[in-house]
């Protein structure tokens, strides 16, 4: 008689601080997420050709990099640091040709929830912009998933949680999932009353305050545009590289 | 000419472990949530009559108390210790004659959360049972207001989080704060969600049912009672003490 294969979880994590108390043990795929600016960035440096990312914690690693010739992308608080080649907008991979460069990146928080997840077995990028490619590279591994949202500074972020919402949900439109995590059902909810004016309910978050003090949220529009990629950037070896197909 | 005042603000925050990052830095009142069970066990004791509450974050150090012929209230992942008087359900208090006792009490989440809150100028505690005298006291103390939330285990939980929406409601109907915090924002919108069906919202949350599992739900439909209660439980020299009125 066969066994009956038990049913894949998903569990959401609001912040960094929180990543270790996650109840899913093993066999998991971690989803991080920076949809306001890391993630989204990140994806759409892959998507424009460039070979990896390599993600660091500190400024100061950045800069050592950037010492040894590498292309740098770094920012603090939303501004690009002086030393770097690139800021973390998408724009500043769109509008260069990043074709076949291995670029450092370190921002304020969505490297250092990357620092946080690379214990997992596995780990992956999450964006609006790859939405659709992620949810189906999530369906065919056939693992529990964790989607860790960065935050803002260890804070629970509206951003990154109504995307954990949309992701809880293309998943379960695609799979049979087990769905008990307080933080997923709450995501999935805020997913719901934002989903059908995105770049209106998003106008109240306190990041996109920020950027819009800063004038830097030029890339706003595109951060919450559905599946503008196809790929799954994947953390191997240090670095982040597209292998979705 | 007067000087305009600054308005007071609310920030919630959804777990312990994201405490110490709190932006609200001076003159702030935090209220501390645990609605399942502890804080709406807390304010059924006082107002029945318990002279005070004294919060311990161990059950060693409730046993002690035991010892030394204090009535005591202890739990632990749901079920009430053996050496204690009282579990953490407001019936054990409701049902029982607590006038005039010192009640120490100690649970899972609850304790825990207002043993990291003591370092703050004043702390009170927050119910749906007691939502009315809270946010009375609260605009009248006039000053910026944390929702502390104390989770399941370090981990958001649904029932605190909708009880800071509705409290957040309550208080902008009340006076006028300032809302920019993203917990905030995505709790009152959670609330709008539950208010209509709250028992029924409620089912899906994980501590519902892990209480369900242990058969120590039955007071759960009090524990999201608007307004049972005028009590406003004050954390004073280490002791919780009736304040309101």
């Amino acid at each position: 008689m066969l066994k009956k294969p038990a049913q894949n979880t998903i569990e959401v994590c609001f912040s960094p601080k929180l990543f270790e108390n996650i109840l899913t043990t093993s066999d998991y795929v971690t989803v991080v997420v920076d949809v306001l600016r890391a993630t989204t960035s990140i994806c759409a440096a892959l998507a424009c050709g460039a070979k990896s990312v390599i993600p660091v914690s500190t400024p100061e690693e950045a800069r050592q990099y950037k010492q040894k010739g590498f292309a740098v992308a770094a920012e603090r608080d939303g501004l690009r640091l002086d030393f770097a080649d690139f800021g973390n907008s998408a724009f500043d991979f769109m509008n260069n040709d990043v074709t076949g460069l291995e670029i450092v990146f370190s921002t304020t928080n969505g490297t250092v929830a990357l620092e946080t997840a690379k214990s997992s077995e596995a780990v992956v990028l999450g964006a609006f912009i790859n939405i659709s490619a992620l949810s189906d590279w999530l369906v065919k591994s056939d693992k529990n998933v964790v989607i860790f949202c960065s935050g803002w500074k260890n804070m629970f972020c509206l951003e990154d949680s109504i995307f954990a919402g949309a992701l809880v949900e293309k998943l379960l439109e695609k799979a049979d999932f087990d769905v008990q995590c307080d933080s997923a059902l709450a995501s999935l909810d805020l997913w719901k009353i934002a989903r059908t004016d995105l770049l209106g309910y998003i106008q109240k978050a306190a990041h996109r305050k920020r950027l819009r003090m800063l004038g830097v949220d030029d890339v706003l529009e595109y951060c919450f545009t559905l599946d503008a990629v196809n790929v799954v950037p994947f953390l191997k070896n240090g670095k982040l590289i597209e292998i979705y197909e």
